[in-house]
């Protein structure tokens, strides 16, 4: 098989601000794996937060002879290489899983979720993501997002209650709010308890990844339901943090791909967890990739193809919040006609 | 999709005794689902234990409109409706659920370890059962099974360490032995201290299922690792035991199908346990989907088609313990030529 890597630039339609980091762009690495006959693709969208960038992430990326299966299809044994090759960087390993899945089921010659056994009209509606910003610019973002019936709106500041009534004041969509790990205990109990005056059907990440006896206090007292985010990595973090929540964003770019993914569903399942696949900023190409295991989960946050102004390729579709996904074969990504 | 269901007779080579029960053969059920151009078979091997024989499990697979999917590649919905449709029919459900994998691997033309993204050379070797009976008797077992690396030995008697003695006595093989809840809190503390004295690789199920507090305490002081197979039947029992064993055995016509049984995989590892792919007794058909997914596990006992004197059908083949994985589509099984 025949790897290559090359870092693209995402530009934003508007700078994105979450509790600790804003960016106007993001740099992501595609990768293309080749076995003669079909092609797959993958896409690592890098994270600053779990130490990598797009200089990291393709360096890692160009060991084929360490990182390959030899055979496509052993995705197993592909997973467990990556993981030990490449190991702090879920991006790459995610990018590769990715290109492994898109080019198998190119060569089946089916699209991913029925590979997955799914039922693509299963998927759940996506939310649309509100970043931080002053009261106008927020009312603006939120009147261009009305066709999205489910809104998540980046909280973390000192500014929330200004930020949560200038959207409610300005739309009835579905709220959902995510502190991105960025209240203290005493600001967290204070704002979960306003939360049901906003209508907010779930807060996500309220406290610092570790807190665990801050999160099962939280979850206590809390009137909404808290999913972790950041807390939850790969699906070995489930059962440390199972009395602390309520549901678990899983991203493809955290756990390393849709394998890992597959386990952290059926992890939190067996929990009795809610599930909701959530993305970086990332091309159609990634978002693609969660999108077909979208249908089982209960909530879906796959708009990182959205914010972004020069997507190259397309994919999964959004219509009012609904994800159609592609039935070309594999990803059934396609580079978008200049 | 056109679905038929036979009830078949399994005739013991030796009539197979646990702690609990004796039988000299086995009554299951085989299915057939036909899309019109392929066949797809699978098999319940109903439990008394789960309330199940082969009537209730026949009355419970002649309802296609209910049980059914639509696309036997809807294989999530499928889960869903089997398990809605036919509480506590689990073999039941596993005969669908085998029978629409191997349908649907047929239409893909791969078999099920590479749809699965597996290496067939990494099935772990598999043991073979030795059941409760006299010394001489289970001495000639013994020696009738020379070919196999691994014994499991059924144990929970009076007699349990008289039965070890001669065992050990007649063979070097690596031995497992299973207690089939057949033992008392006391008796299993003084069975697991002596177990190394026999080299016992591990103990399955020494207490009854909801033993919860007995496991954990014997779990402290065993010197051997604790697998449990009656405590768990579907992934969400694992939480629950995840502190008081090493490892689970997990059956197909326990979980309900390779999907719920993917899912019990992907729980045990993220509580890092260890697992083990067991069975019934049953045909070809049944131990060879289970074989399929073995590649996942780290031990096997998939010997149920061996006990039986006229098994139907040929997939799986066995070779000193080696488990040998067909490479037709689907499960790969068929008829055994006359």
């Amino acid at each position: 098989m025949l790897l290559s890597a090359k870092t693209i630039r995402l530009d934003l339609i508007h700078p994105f601000r979450i509790s600790r980091s804003v960016s106007a762009y993001k740099e992501n690495v595609l990768v293309s794996l080749s076995d003669g006959a079909f092609t797959g693709m993958g896409e690592a969208a890098p994270s600053a937060y779990y130490g990598q960038d797009a200089v990291s992430a393709h360096a890692a990326l160009v060991r084929p002879d360490v990182i390959l299966p030899t055979d496509p299809f052993d995705l197993e044994i592909g997973d467990k290489r990556l993981r030990t090759a490449l190991p702090g960087q879920s991006a790459a390993c995610a990018a590769i899983d990715m290109a492994l899945h898109d080019l198998a089921g190119r060569r089946l010659g089916i699209p991913l979720y029925r590979w997955f056994g799914l039922d693509p009209t299963r998927a759940p509606l996506t939310s649309f993501t509100i970043g931080i910003d002053d009261p106008e610019t927020i009312e603006k973002k939120v009147r261009e997002a009305a066709s999205f019936p489910i809104l998540k709106v980046k909280l973390g500041t000192e500014r929330d209650l200004e930020i949560l009534k200038t959207v409610r004041t300005a739309t009835n969509a579905t709220l959902r709010v995510d502190a991105n790990a960025g209240w203290s205990r005493e600001r967290a109990k204070e704002m979960v308890r306003l939360l049901p005056d906003f209508d907010v059907e779930l807060v996500e990440q309220p406290l610092p990844p570790d807190d665990r006896d801050g999160l099962r206090m939280l979850r206590d007292i809390s009137p909404v339901p808290i999913f972790l985010d950041e807390s939850i990595q790969v699906s070995s973090d489930i059962p440390r943090f199972a009395g602390c929540m309520d549901g678990v964003n899983i991203k493809l770019m955290k756990c390393g791909g849709l394998r890992e993914a597959l386990r952290l569903i059926h992890t939190a399942r067996a929990h009795g967890l809610r599930v909701m696949i959530g993305c970086m900023i990332e091309s159609s190409v990634a978002i693609t990739a969660a999108a077909h295991l979208s249908p089982l989960t209960d909530h879906a946050d796959l708009d990182g193809h959205l914010l972004i102004a020069n997507d190259p390729f397309e994919g999964v579709k959004v219509r009012e919040g609904r994800l159609i996904l592609p039935d070309r074969p594999g990803l059934g990504v396609v580079r978008k006609k200049e």
